[in-house]
């Protein structure tokens, strides 16, 4: 887009000029989010709406033009999902950002799609509710971007994923239309569920400009366990301990040695030194002490070192695990899976993983959201080198077919984005790829929303 | 269909004799499903699928000779989604009925879709696990129908509907095809949300042929509350203080004085002379005891009287209120709502209800899944005379504008089936149902699967 091209002058039309970007540091910031990339673009421009009305013109114009969108939150997905692609315009939401109601007896909330998880929160919390989806991104992830990925988090263990916390949204169609889909109610099974279809599309289906949320409570009572083992195994095994001893963690992270030592290294804890792998256990609400000397007897039989950390202590940790991505974006040479197995094949998934990083050569790190069995092994390789690249990916596309095999799936909370399309076609067969771009067809018949993603074109 | 017809030889090629009948008892029994009947039409046969090949042979020649399809399970449905329609055949289910895996250390069963859902759990009981959803029919409905009518229950306040419960999909495509959707594991983002969208979808999109199923575990510690109010709406008010003691019931249940009064005319009990209006609570696992006493402050402070019930008599009071729909099957005569409504707004609607029943000189009896806002008032009138049959439907729609008006849905669980269609278009707006309607035509452009059921033709 040139500013003198017919749809840049319409959308100067419809925006004001600080709305519009082609500044070349915008347009760098905001071709890609923290997922890897394999075909950098720079969008042609990058537009905030502020209002639904606003996001209504802007896909109409793309519609009249033929201009792909990248409707964007915070940006911090990490398959990709939010990467530009050639000749689009990124469409950012992050203005967008005013939590539109807090209605504590009915244990809702309204926002617009550009909050911050965290902020709901922050504002949830002072009626003593929660926002429970949690990715470990939330002090800076989008509730859009947390409903256009499904996102999961640290407490969906026990709390279930973004999908179970969304009653209604709000949602712009590919040609204008403003939608409303879903109900206020916590029930309600009236038509298809448009909803959940629209959950976890990931920008393809439609743009969701608004979102009625259900909060649950915000527990007072909180108590964290660090349970050190002496193998990852045996910590995997101490999933399943838990599960036989009936007690639920809202939280239930397995870091291995690896993960330890890179904390370590970061942070200027120990953890390394106290075992080689580590359990780390919330429990909340009113059981939460009873259901800790359960999981404590359970792990302790199981050879686990038992750590009970004072609140401080233990939010730290927890702390630590959630910016555990840390630093390091995702690149070619770096790259964090998501993939998610039955939880009884943990620790033959886990056995296989290391395996494949001796045999190819390449560093592995192991973390999950072990109380899902979703796990977020992250490859790396110290080099640009193709030789490296390529040991780095027969490891990847390795890894994958394991979790297939193991009955998992090539993503638990991530989304297809870019980065994973190329394994789909592993998990899901011919006949659900095709309805699942006839679903795309019907609702972007010009293929105009976030076109490349999520599922294969 | 008349044994000469070709359709019919062509069934028979694929069928034994047994699983196929014209027989007047059977097009009689399987004509209807247990919702008010509007237009009462007989099959043309009733066949029953035995495998997953049988089913995909019976909808190919559906295909091929352009046969409506009504599949049932144990047609306990409410709204008439199992009614036959002109010319339709019934496809049943009920010999699909084996539980084909419970993976204990995984928390999944798979089960054929005939299963019925109280013998699923008894299987998974022996494992300390149970399939949360518990539709009042728990004991005769099948897990194929609850799946189809993302069936609700008394503890989904706590554990969640259908849909929370359902991880996987085998379903026959209106072609024939059998696709699977989903994961075996509890997390997973892949694609578009299928299972979400064939969930609720009433036998209109495809024939569910296998589930794959998360089981949560079966509490051990069960508490049971009977709280009798001096009136209903002090009663719904209740409610609304267990949410601000922020105590979680697995049961919440709302019965008015006409349902205890009915209650006691049919069990000899005496819940009427103990107050004007009861709800049933109960707290389940390791803080029961905890909560029951909170709830039990809670409600004391409103005026209830507090019943605390021993196990047996706790039992015989959630089964009494289980089986409150007794043998009355809904009638032109007697209706049995589903609307939900927010929380909040429980108080008003009572009175609103209450208000329009005497105003139209019908009978009313509430009982609500009051945990989740989701109310079943049965409007009566003791004749099938032209002017009561008329002010019983005026009470009715006014029901359905006054549970819209405070921002409700016209069904929380039992669907919109053939009965409720006169109603969505209040709630849903022109272009959700047309989506709706593309999206039916996309899964089934004959329109044979269940024709004329859950959304507007
Ligand atoms: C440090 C870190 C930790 C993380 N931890 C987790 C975790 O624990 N669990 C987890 O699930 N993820 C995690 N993520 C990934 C990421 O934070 C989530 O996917 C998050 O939901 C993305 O939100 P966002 O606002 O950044 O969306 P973006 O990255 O901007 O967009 C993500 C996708 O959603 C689409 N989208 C965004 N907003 C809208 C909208 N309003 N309408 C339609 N489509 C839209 C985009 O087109 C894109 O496809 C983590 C990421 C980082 C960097
Ligand atoms: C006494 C009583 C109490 C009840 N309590 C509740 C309650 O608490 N909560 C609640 O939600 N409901 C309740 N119901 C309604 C009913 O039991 C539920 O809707 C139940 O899920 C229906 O199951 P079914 O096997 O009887 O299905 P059916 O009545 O046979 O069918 C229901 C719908 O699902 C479709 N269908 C059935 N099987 C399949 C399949 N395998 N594939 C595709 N489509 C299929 C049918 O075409 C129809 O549209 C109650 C009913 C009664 C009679």
């Amino acid at each position: 887009m040139t500013l003198s091209s017919p749809f840049a002058s319409a959308l100067e039309e419809v925006l004001r000029p600080d709305q519009i970007s082609v500044a070349e540091e915008d347009l760098q910031t905001f071709a890609i989010d923290q997922g890897p990339v394999t075909d950098y673009q720079e969008p042609l421009a990058v537009v905030w709406a502020e209002t639904i009305a606003e996001v209504q013109s802007v896909v109409r114009l793309a519609a009249e033009y033929t201009v792909p969108l990248v409707t964007r939150g915070a940006g911090t997905g990490v398959s990709g999902g939010a990467h530009a692609t050639v000749g689009s315009v990124v469409l950012n939401l992050t203005r967008m950002n005013k939590i539109l109601e807090i209605n504590a007896a009915d244990e809702i909330a309204r926002v617009e799609p550009g909050v911050i998880n965290g902020d709901l929160n922050a504002v949830a919390a002072e009626h003593g509710l929660m926002f429970a989806p949690d990715p470990a991104s939330y002090k800076i992830s989008t509730i859009g971007g947390n409903i256009a990925t499904n996102a999961g988090g640290l407490r969906c263990a026990k709390y279930g994923v973004t999908r179970d916390a969304v009653l209604a949204l709000d949602v712009v169609l590919a040609d204008g239309t403003l939608i409303r889909t879903g109900h206020r109610t916590f029930k309600g099974v009236a038509g298809y569920d448009l909803t959940s279809l629209f959950v976890g599309s990931e920008g393809t289906l439609g743009v969701v400009v608004g979102a009625t949320v259900r909060l649950k409570y915000l527990p007072t009572i909180v108590r964290t366990l660090a349970v050190f083992f002496p193998s990852v195994q045996a910590a995997a095994a101490g999933v399943l301990a838990l599960g036989t001893a009936r007690v639920q963690p809202c939280i239930l992270e397995l870091l291995d040695g690896p993960s330890l030592t890179e904390l370590d290294f970061r942070n200027g804890s120990n953890l390394s030194t106290r075992g080689t792998a580590l359990l780390l256990i919330q429990f909340d609400g009113l059981a939460a002490e009873q259901e800790e000397a359960l999981a404590a007897t359970a792990l302790e039989a199981l050879g686990g070192t038992i750590s009970r950390e004072d609140p401080a202590e233990a939010q730290r940790l927890v702390d630590l695990r959630r910016n555990n991505r840390g630093l390091d974006v995702d690149a070619q040479n770096r790259v964090g899976e998501d993939v998610a197995v039955p939880r009884s094949q943990l620790v033959h998934y886990i056995t296989a993983l290391e395996e494949m990083a001796r045999r190819h050569g390449v560093d592995l790190q192991v973390i999950a959201h072990a109380g899902d069995g979703n796990l977020h092994p992250t490859f790396s390789v110290p080099t640009f080198e193709p030789a490296g690249i390529a040991a780095l990916n027969a490891a990847l596309d390795e890894s994958i077919d394991k979790a297939l095999e193991l009955g998992g799936t090539i993503t638990g909370e991530h989304g297809i984005g870019q980065y994973k399309l190329r394994w789909l076609a592993l998990e899901q067969s011919a006949e659900v790829l095709a309805i699942q771009r006839h679903i795309k067809a019907l609702f972007d018949p010009q293929g105009i929303l976030n076109p490349g993603k999520a599922i294969p074109a």
